[in-house]
C-alpha cells in the first residue's frame, strides 16, 4: 500500500509516492508549459495513470491526494484556481477518478495542505492548533484549530491577505486586500516603486532597475547590501507581518505559526523581528505560548499535506 | 429530565431551567452583592442545590451548564474570572458537583456560551460557521467553525479585543489591546475624553459631564441629539468595528456575525454602517455571503448557551 501525492502549482506539477509510514519517495516535477484548462487536467491524469502503473503489484497506490493553487469546493468537489486559465470550476476529483483505478481521490487547497503537511511531518508536528502563513505572490493562511482544518462556510477561510491593518481604506486594496497589497511579494515590489517615486534624490541600488521589472527579490538583495530604501520597504513589511501574526495569535491562541511561500525564503531572517512586532500587539498570554518559525518542509509542504490528506481521510472519496 | 443553566456575570447570577426541547422556564436572578472568591462559589452551590431540589421527581435535573465571565480551562476545569476577586483559578466544576446530586456539570466561557446559544436558538440557528462579537466593557468573540467552538491551545482563543487595526503601536494598548482600547464601551468613553481634551472650543453635550464620569452611554445619547463630537467618536468606533468584522469575515468565511454585549444595545442602529465599512476591506466573496445582525437572545444568550452546553455535551462531566 502506498499513497500518490501531487502538488499543482501555477507553472508546475510536483508528484511523489509516499509509504503509509510517511516516507517521501521518488519525487518528480513536470512543467505545465503552455497548458490551460482541460490540458492541465490531462497532464494530471497522465501522471496519475503513469505512477499507478509503475507501482509493483504488492505495493499498489490505494489513494491519491492533490493540492491545488486555489479553492477546493468540498461540496461540488470542483476547483477554482485563478492562475490556471479555464479552472474557474474544474471537476478535478472526477477527472482523476477516471484514471485512478479505484484508488480514492482527495483534493484540497495549497493553504490547507501546507499546514497539514507541517502538522504531520514538519515544524508543527503533533500540534492541534497551528497556522501556516504563505507569503508569495499573494498571502493566505492554512489554519488548524483543535485538529480541524478551518474551511469556512464556502471553503474560502484563511484569506488573511484581506486583513485590514491600517486606515484609511483605499480602492487600490480592492483586488487583493490591504495586507497583501503591501506585504506580499508583489506588495513589497509595489511599496518599493511607490517609495522610489516619492524619493527623487535616492540613487541607490533599487533605482538601477526599471520600475516595472523590480521584484521583491531585488529588494531583499538590496537590503543585504544595506540599501537604505530597501531597509525602509522591508521594515514596513515586517510591521505588517507582525500585526497580522499578532491578530492570528489573539484570535486562535495557536501553538505554532509557520511562515512559508516564496518570500520565506529570503524573509526567514526576519522571524525574530516579526515576533518582536507581534509581541507589541497580541494577547500577551497567547503570544508567550506561541512559537514562530519557517516551514521545515519548504516547497514540499504541499506535497506532504496532499499525502497526509489521502492517508488520513476516511470519507469524501 | 431537565437542564439547569446558570449565567454568572460580574455582578449577578442568572439561572433558569430548560426542558430538553430547549424551552426556557422560570428564569431568576441573584445579585452577587459584596461576595468574593469562595462566597460566589457558595452562592452558585446554593442556587444549584435549591433548583435541583425544587424539581419534581418525574422531571429531575440531569445536567447543569454554567457560563462564566472569563476563561474556562478545559484541562484543569478551573475558571479565571478577572472581575470576581479570588477567581484566578477557581475549581468551579468541582464545587458544583459537590451539590449536583450526580447531575453532570459543564462549564464554559461567556464567549463560547453566547455563540452556542445563538446557534441553538438565536440568530445563527443551525449555522456551522458563526461568530458572536461581544462589545461591553471589553471586547471578545465566541467563534464556531464547522460546528466546533474555537478554544485555542490554552482556551484563550477569541481575544479579538487585541486585534491590531492601526499603526503606530502605543504602550497604552498593553492592558487590553488596540481594538478594545478604542472600540469597547470603555474605549468609546476614552476616545470621547481624548477628543474633548483636544477640542477646547467644543461646548456641546459631552462637555457637561465630568470627564471621569463620562460613559459610552452618554456618548450614544449625545449622538441621538446630533452632537458633533459624539458623531465623531461613534464614526471612529464604527470604522474599527467594520475593520474587525472584515478581518473575521476574511479569516473564517462565516455565515453569521452577531453583535451582542452592553453596547449592542445602543449601537444596534449602526449595523448597516458597520457592514458598509467591512465591505471596503473584507474578502469580497466571503463578505457577500455573511449576514450581520444583533443578538436575538440578548442578555439571555449566555444562559441559552449554558443550557445547550449541558444538553449537547457527552463527555467532560
Amino acid at each position: 500500500m502506498a499513497i500518490l501525492a501531487l502538488d499543482l502549482g501555477g507553472t508546475k506539477l510536483a508528484h511523489a509516492v509516499f509509504s503509509v509510514k510517511g516516507k517521501l519517495m521518488d519525487k518528480r516535477m513536470d512543467a505545465l508549459g503552455e497548458r490551460k484548462g482541460g490540458a492541465v487536467g490531462r497532464l494530471i491524469q497522465d501522471v496519475v495513470a503513469l505512477r499507478i502503473n509503475e507501482q509493483s503489484d504488492d505495493d499498489p497506490i490505494t489513494s491519491v491526494g492533490i493540492c491545488v493553487p486555489g479553492i477546493y469546493n468540498c461540496q461540488t468537489q470542483r476547483v477554482w484556481a485563478p492562475n490556471i486559465d479555464g479552472w474557474e470550476d474544474f471537476p478535478l476529483a472526477d477527472e482523476i477518478r477516471k484514471v485512478s483505478k479505484g484508488a480514492a481521490v482527495y483534493v484540497d487547497s495549497d493553504r490547507s495542505c501546507c499546514i497539514l503537511g507541517e502538522v504531520w511531518q514538519g515544524n508543527a508536528k503533533n500540534n492541534k492548533d497551528a497556522i501556516f502563513i504563505t507569503v508569495g505572490t499573494g498571502i493566505g493562511a492554512g489554519i488548524i484549530a483543535d485538529g480541524h482544518v478551518i474551511r469556512g462556510a464556502h471553503d474560502i477561510a484563511g484569506a488573511i491577505g484581506w486583513m485590514a491593518l491600517e486606515k484609511p481604506y483605499a480602492s487600490e486594496y480592492d483586488q487583493c486586500g490591504h495586507f497583501e497589497y503591501y506585504a506580499s511579494g508583489d506588495g513589497i515590489a509595489r511599496t518599493a516603486v511607490k517609495m522610489l517615486n516619492n524619493s527623487p534624490d535616492y540613487a541607490g541600488i533599487l533605482s538601477e532597475f526599471p520600475q516595472d521589472k523590480l521584484t521583491a527579490h531585488h529588494v531583499f538583495s538590496a537590503y543585504q547590501n544595506d540599501d537604505i530604501m530597501a531597509m525602509k520597504v522591508i521594515s514596513y513589511a515586517i510591521e505588517l507581518w507582525g500585526m497580522a501574526t499578532a491578530n492570528l495569535v489573539s484570535i486562535f491562541n495557536p501553538e505554532k505559526i509557520i511562515f512559508g511561500g516564496g518570500m520565506f525564503g529570503p524573509a526567514a531572517i526576519f522571524i525574530n523581528q516579526i515576533q518582536e512586532e507581534a509581541e507589541k500587539w497580541a494577547q500577551p498570554i497567547s503570544m508567550k505560548k506561541v512559537s514562530l518559525s519557517t516551514s521545515e518542509l519548504g516547497s514540499d509542504a504541499g506535497l506532504y499535506g496532499a499525502a497526509y490528506l489521502a492517508l488520513s481521510s476516511k470519507s469524501n472519496s
